[in-house]
Formats: structure tokens, sequence, C-alpha cells
């Protein structure tokens, strides 16, 4: 029986879910997916995915693979279990892939956006979909205090309690924070991200962005290695996992523009 | 007793909705901003709208006017009554203004945009917020199709059955469909619309986008007057009401970029 391996593109909104990952006795994106795509396979299907997301994170493109024998066309998979899956978690493409791809280990980098809604009032159409600061940010300012973490670092003052990782080390390749109207946006990419990282420093970027803390600062923080002195873990809903990055000879998709906001 | 009058821009997500108007037995979104308004002002408010929206319609800056002789800042009115609102409605200015001034009355034009994603695959981001279609419309068609409705016009074909108005005519001055990548969007400007007219004018251009009538068609449905001949009426979810428009000498805010997508 001859075994297909399939890779996917996922977009979800993570407001209902207690994060992407599988758990007894709480909705997850992933769970909703190998529910969904086991009755288009007509057996179980367990998948992987390129990066573990929280609750509340939304995903723009996360990537995932899966094993099948069943016969199915890429197109089939797709609208089949987009029938299968609630309203907020869909399919974009899928696609069969070298029996060596793997969603986690194959990823040569992640990509995140942090989204944040600069406005005096907030945002109904927004609402779990972007953070909310009344206060006026000095996105340039960020910007430049933010280019100190690029880089093979050190991120243990950006690592979450509960973070598993072995090392805190991790390489950010680029980071940019930028405004488009009303939003200030925060994309970040790097090898791998630790536990809570790019909420992390979205939190700590705003201290600067709010004139509180100097541009400075942040290289200071970041040299500590202490939780303690970086700013707050920026709220879930204002975080994106926009894509992953494989090496070309797998042919995956271009990720498509994010259209938020 | 200094009575004010107050303007404002409310935006809100229809999807909980029987609709902006309040009824006995369903939630509606003027309901939830009269009991915000009314907390705030510590006195019952009624408010006005410049246009009423159907159930699952969404708002970008719906406008609408209140009476107070509570003495609060438009900030006050503003913070506060969006802490009283669920997340899903929020006031976006307020601002006071000359008593003659009327939401619905002095309103000299009405705006509205219909959000077709145009994708093979559903978004689970646009879930509720767009209307989805995988066949690739051709926006170009649409849009030289739709200009036959400018005009001061009898729209009875595009007039849903339980319309209350006591003509037909409106008077329609712009239209325009265009694509930004994945998305095609329908933008019309009118004195006034009829009920469900966007949404039977939206169905009935994207007959055109798919080929399945000609360009010439959607005259000779206006002119037919019969509203078995024109297109669906187009989803509620896609629907946004942008905008309205007032004499200058009112001195409102220009409405906000419209973020989506």
């Amino acid at each position: 029986m001859e075994i297909t391996r399939w890779a996917a593109a996922v977009e979800y909104v993570g407001t209902r879910y207690s994060g992407w990952q599988s758990q007894q006795h709480a909705p997850s994106v992933q769970g909703e997916l190998e529910t969904a795509l086991s009755r288009v396979a007509a057996h179980p299907v367990a998948v992987s995915a390129a990066g573990r997301t929280d609750a509340g994170v939304h995903g723009h493109a996360q990537i995932i693979h899966f094993d099948s024998p069943s016969r199915r066309s890429p197109y089939a998979w797709l609208l089949g279990t987009n029938t299968h899956l609630p309203p907020d978690v869909s399919l974009r493409w899928v696609q069969a892939v070298a029996p060596d791809f793997h969603a986690r280990h194959s990823a040569v980098a992640r990509r995140y956006r942090y989204v944040i809604h600069n406005s005096r009032a907030r945002s109904a159409l927004l609402s779990d979909r972007a953070a909310w600061l009344a206060w006026t940010l000095d996105e340039q300012a960020m910007h430049r205090a933010s280019q100190c973490l690029i880089g093979e670092l050190d991120f243990s003052a950006f690592r979450g309690a509960q973070c598993q990782s072995t090392t805190p080390w991790r390489c950010v390749t680029d980071i940019a924070v930028w405004r488009r109207n009303d939003f200030v946006l925060i994309d970040i990419r790097a090898n791998a991200f630790l536990h809570h990282m790019v909420r992390n420093i979205a939190g700590t970027l705003m201290e600067v962005g709010q004139g509180r803390q100097s541009e400075a600062w942040v290289a200071e923080v970041l040299a500590s290695r202490d939780r303690t002195r970086a700013g707050m873990n920026a709220p879930a809903q204002g975080l994106y996992f926009v894509a992953a990055d494989y090496p070309a000879h797998y042919g995956l998709p271009a990720a498509a523009d994010f259209w938020l906001p």
C-alpha cells in the first residue's frame, strides 16, 4: 500500500481554541484538523505542524504534513477537509510532498506578525483579531530599538516560564516595525522561537513606542537574560503565525499576502 | 436644562445580531447601543441611525445621533460607552452637533461595500466577514455591467419583498467593482437604498462575473422592474455599511479608511 505524504497550509482564528496542540479536555486546532482529515481519509490521520501556537493566537499559513494511503486529489483533500472543519479553521492549499518532508523539522524559518490597532477607540471588527493600544506609538523608535535582536542570540529575557526548549539561543534573521494607517505591525522571522518570545518582544517594544523606556533599553534587557526585566507578554489576540519557510526543492507555494490590516 | 445633540460613528460585526433595529425578542445593534449609552448618560437614551442593516450585515461607520442633558466630554462618551458595549460593537468617535442634525434625515448619501473573497479555498479569518466564491470572477466585466445602474432610476428589480419604501426610485451616484489580490469589492453610493438592494445588485453582478450572463443583461434586469429576473440575494456576511455623507457645515469627521481586506 503506497503512502503519500501531503503538506497543507492552515488558516485559523485562535480565539476559541486552547492553542494549536491537541489536549485532553479542550478544543485545539490540531484536534479539529485531525478529525476532519480522518473523515476525508477514512482512517485516523495525525498531523505535524511547523509551529505550535498558544491559546488565542491566530494562524495565517500554519504548515502541516500528514500521511495517507487513501487516493485523493489535492483538491479533494482541500474541499473535503474544509467541509468537515468548523468555520474558524480552513485549509488554504494541499500538495503532495517528498516523503522526507517534515513540517517541523524541514522548516528553516518561521515568520510571525504582531498586529497592534493603534487608535483612540477600540475596533469591533478587530475584536480578538488585534491588540488595541490608544496611546500613539512611535513605530520608528520601536523599529530602531528592535534591530539589536537580530542575530544568533540568547533570548532568555524573552522566554516564557513554561518554555521547554533545551536552549535559549535562537537566530532572528529579520525584524521590522512599521505603520499602516492606524496599525503598527511587528514582523519577525527566526529559525525558531522560544515560548512567548514574540509576545514578550512585542510587549517590550511597546514600552519603547510609548516613550516609557529608551531605545537602548531593549539591548539591556536582552543582555540581562532576565525575564523580569522585559515588558509585558503582549495579548495573544494580536499574534499571527504568518508562514514557515522550507528549502526550495520541496516546491511549496509561496505564502499568500497577509490581508490584515 | 440644556440638551446637547451628539453624533457618533458605530462599528459592528453583524453576525450575532438580528440586524440594526431594536426588536422585541432578538439582540440588535441599536439595542446594545441604547443600553450602553443609557448607562453613561444615567438616563434612557434613544438613537437614530443613517441606515438600517439586516441580520449579519456589518457596520464600518454607521452614523447615529442621540440627545442628552448629561454633561460629558466627547471622550467620556466614547470610552464610557465602549466599556459597556459587547466586543463586537464599538463607537469610533463621538462629537457634539447642531440641534438640527439628524443621522437619517440629514444624510445626503449612504455608502456600502460588498466584499467577495474570490479564492479556491475558504478563509477561516474571513468567516462571517466576507462572501466566498471559488469561481474566478471577471471583475472588469462586472464593473462595466454595473455602470447602467448609475442615475435616478426605478430599482424595483433589486428590491426585497419586504421593502416598505413608498417608492422604488433611488439615485445611485457611484458604483465601482474592482479587485485587490483575492478580493473583489463592490463599492456603491446612493442617496438611499431599498431593502436588499445592494445584496441583490451584488448577486446580479456575480452572475456576470462568472460568465453566466452577459454584461448587457444587468440593464435588461433593471428595465424589467421584475425582482424574479435579478440574481440571488448575495449573503449578508459580505456587506458593510461603510459611511454616510452629510453637508459639510455639520463638520463631521471624514470616514476612516476601510481596513478590510
